[in-house]
């Protein structure tokens, strides 16, 4: 009998019954079905916390960790040895793209200053920037980087897509520091890495233009806070910040108060259609599994 | 000598000489410059309202006239018989579309819930609907309504485009009423028309699935705002819209105070760079006028 855990009966529903593989359902919490311990392949719930090394070590013919969202930093931290651990490339990219494009196009286009003329009812059309004038430059080029690329190109901006290694279309991060002084965007779509983590610090920054635009879609700790409160602070930037450091934002957090500022609470992943396409892709996964096909979407 | 008019210096410095043309500049306003009563061809102002018929009387020898945006309609009223009018096709294409693609996603994603949040200090993230799990119309298919439907299909989008005549990829406008129950977002980006002219009336809006969303980025009299106050006013559909009907809106319009609305005071051309697309054109256009080639983006 080679056991499967879904976190719920509505994934077990949405999967349906997969030829060689027992289903059973625990997500972290309540009881545990039978055969709980003889799972091979774990999905992980997209709504909970990561289950904890204790709950991990009660799984030891576990061989491969199904995550759900793209970044998979919570689940790397308890990832035990020799399992393999697939994320959720493309469940969340379509939303989470269309949501760095509406922050994007939010500050760009100045939606709040025309949400508060509609409150006063004031009619002034003023100066105005658009995308279509300007560069942006897009560090992640994964399923929602290109995506945000694509959408963006459409509009007649100018960008720049950045990635792990050099390919083409591609730049290499190498060559960010250099192509920052340029761009009136800078979007971040990367997950939490060594790499990543604090790589938009005072120094980033520092290179970038005034009045240009951040927005993180990715991972809060990309970008060192305190750093970039100073420039939103003093108005030489500007940013849109799905994700943040710390996350949930306390009350009384100065993110919460810092002008130039468009700031949504880690929204861009999790829209009404996310489970279709999530236990879509855990059934290609789960037929794959069953007859011993490499696996979709391997991070490790 | 072939005179032509543009409507300002910073039009005759973008735009350069042109050989055969002799060039002068008026916008209707001010002191009538000497050979302006030979003008061949004029070129409207974008920013002032079109000449009125007396003024274009005093143009006996006028054969073209080239207007900057891409709707035409407060020329077309003026329009001396046999003169050929064109467009500006493309100049404001990119940042119109860029902002009908805002609304949608300012709306789809809840942006003004969002900026209330952070307002209130409050992370609440909550149900979120995505377009990526949406139908979106698009009536108008030319350049706006084409870049629209790029970026939104590289968003995940399911999107139909509507134009005058059936073709691949484009449906006919006879087909909306039959369309129109399954669209979660209709986008509006055609020219005021005969045909457009409260197009979208009760009826039409009655046809619309409950907390669908209409956005309008052509001319306001396409939808006959009394007809869709009352469907904010209900609660059962949702609105984005930077053109009106009246416009500019007068104070105390019950549009300004409408529910379930994002109000932007007709800002979706005019963008920072638009003067070098639009005089880019122009150019082009006076090197075809001055050797009698066909010309660009020619209306009627």
């Amino acid at each position: 009998m080679t056991v499967v855990c879904l976190p719920d009966e509505r994934a077990r529903q949405l999967v349906g019954a997969v030829d060689g593989l027992t289903v059973v359902t625990w997500d972290g919490s309540g009881p545990e079905p039978p055969h709980l311990a003889e799972t091979e392949l774990l999905v992980g719930s997209y709504t909970r916390p990561a289950l904890s090394p204790g709950q991990l070590a009660g799984l030891p013919r576990l061989r491969v960790l199904q995550v759900l969202s793209a970044g998979v930093d919570s689940w790397l931290q308890v990832l035990p040895p020799g399992v393999t651990l697939c994320n959720g490339r493309g469940v969340h990219g379509p939303s989470t793209a269309e949501l760095a494009v509406a922050l994007v196009l939010g500050q760009v286009r100045d939606l709040p200053r025309y949400a508060r003329q509609q409150a006063d009812q004031d009619w002034f059309d003023g100066p105005r920037e658009s995308v279509c004038d300007q560069r942006v430059l897009i560090i992640g080029a994964g399923d929602i980087g290109s995506r945000i690329q694509s959408s963006l190109v459409a509009l007649g901006a100018a960008v720049t897509l950045v990635g792990r290694a050099e390919r083409p279309g591609v730049r290499s991060m190498e060559a960010v520091p250099a192509l920052l002084p340029v761009q009136d965007v800078v979007v971040l779509a990367v997950p939490l890495t060594d790499q990543t983590r604090s790589l938009v610090d005072a120094e980033f920054l520092s290179r970038m233009k005034d009045r240009a635009l951040v927005v993180n879609v990715g991972r809060g700790p990309t970008i060192v806070t305190d750093d970039l409160l100073a420039e939103l602070r003093s108005g030489r930037l500007r940013a849109g910040l799905d994700v943040t450091d710390p996350e949930p934002l306390p009350k009384g957090h100065p993110l919460w108060s810092a002008p130039n500022l468009m700031l949504t609470p880690h929204v861009g992943g999790g829209s009404t259609g996310w489970p279709t396409r999530a236990y879509a892709l855990v059934t290609a996964q789960l037929r794959r599994f069953a007859v011993g096909e490499p696996l979709l979407n391997v991070v490790t």
